[in-house]
């Protein structure tokens, strides 16, 4: 197994490199560009389908939703009014460079000015994986439990969010915020944090704040 | 990126070989051995607290707790009396074979009638690194959704039983029972099914029951 290595490593750089490719192709059309990753079950499409809600009259929008099978996600998305590609990666458990790259000619990204990239449900994969995006968000969730900073850390190093999801179960759950704050504090200080529900809308403004500040830092230079 | 794809095949190839040979080393000292796999957050280390709690004076038992980072779910097995061993994968998303190959030696293996081994939180890429274990268990739990089955197939065909843990919260979640079962059904037809609650005990006795009718059924022959 020692053999593997170099093969990762080389998988990585060239990863890397196509990343690199992608933002160079989104920032030709000036295509903000946001990745969400998350755990299974985490409601990253939830959060994603109430977000594209909040800025479809302000941005045009588009998708890209990975998932190891089905297109239930990319469909709800469609559904919502937003169009959306879907990359089924058969069975790999992240979206990859390669993978975005095929996806983008499908794409009419002159005529769109966010990209939303829902990845596949992982905790620990996608963060080897860069993809080009403007922004990598993570989504956890408060019955996810707040030991996630520690065990996945990964993760929470390379985004530029964290939000805490669900936080309408709180009173259900004994989750220790302090403990889920400093294991992010410590692992990528001053991070963006939004505690929001994408349930009950509870925290979304200041999330949506944020993104659309963001985005229009971007796009109005 | 295509030329990794026989590498990958290779690596698959000779887990499965080692995951043989774990097999007989284990059989040869007669340890039933479990194997629990879960998604992030849908409580493996509780469930498998409360099943050695329950199992302990009935059969010597021991751990293997496989974790991206950190000891944090070995220390609480060694806390509750079991034997525990950490692999740390180093960011790797999965056991695989080798590293519980590299492990069993630490184990009193002919003092140990059932090993439980706590998979890394993932739902997709333990599926493909068999490890030798007699059982393998998937962990899905209510906050996670009902259409899991249905995005993360593999996970569900390789098992020998799905658990459906945290019942308690289903008064909080929009959770449709039957679709959950019928996506398990149409991938693993008759597969063993028990729904309970790690924390409050429900239906926490069906799961015993089964389980040690399976373990007896292995070590009495």
């Amino acid at each position: 197994m020692t053999t593997t290595v170099p093969v990762v490593e080389n998988i990585l750089g060239a990863n890397e490199r196509l990343a690199q490719t992608n933002r160079a192709r989104l920032d030709e059309t000036r295509t903000f560009t946001v990745n969400f990753m998350a755990s299974p079950g985490a409601g990253k499409t939830s959060l994603i389908l109430r977000t594209v809600a909040a800025l479809k009259d302000r941005y045009r929008l588009a998708g890209v939703d990975g998932d190891v099978a089905t297109t239930i996600d990319a469909d709800r998305m469609a559904a919502a009014g937003i169009p959306a590609v879907q990359i089924n990666t058969g069975g790999s458990c992240h979206l990859d460079a390669v993978m975005l790259q095929g996806a983008l000619p499908q794409i009419a990204l002159e005529d769109t000015d966010v990209l939303v990239i829902e990845n596949v449900g992982n905790l620990i994969c996608p963060a080897n994986f860069p993809l080009g995006a403007h922004l990598n968000i993570l989504i956890a969730s408060v019955p996810e439990g707040a030991d996630k900073p520690y065990k996945y850390p990964n993760m929470y190093r390379g985004v530029q969010a964290v939000i805490l999801n669900k936080t309408d179960l709180l009173p259900y759950f004994d989750f220790d915020m302090d403990y889920f704050r400093r294991g992010v504090e410590a692992l990528n200080p001053g991070l963006a944090f939004f505690p929001l529900s994408a349930k009950t809308g509870e925290g979304f403004d200041a999330w949506l704040s944020w993104l659309t500040s963001q985005a229009d830092a971007y796009l109005t230079p």
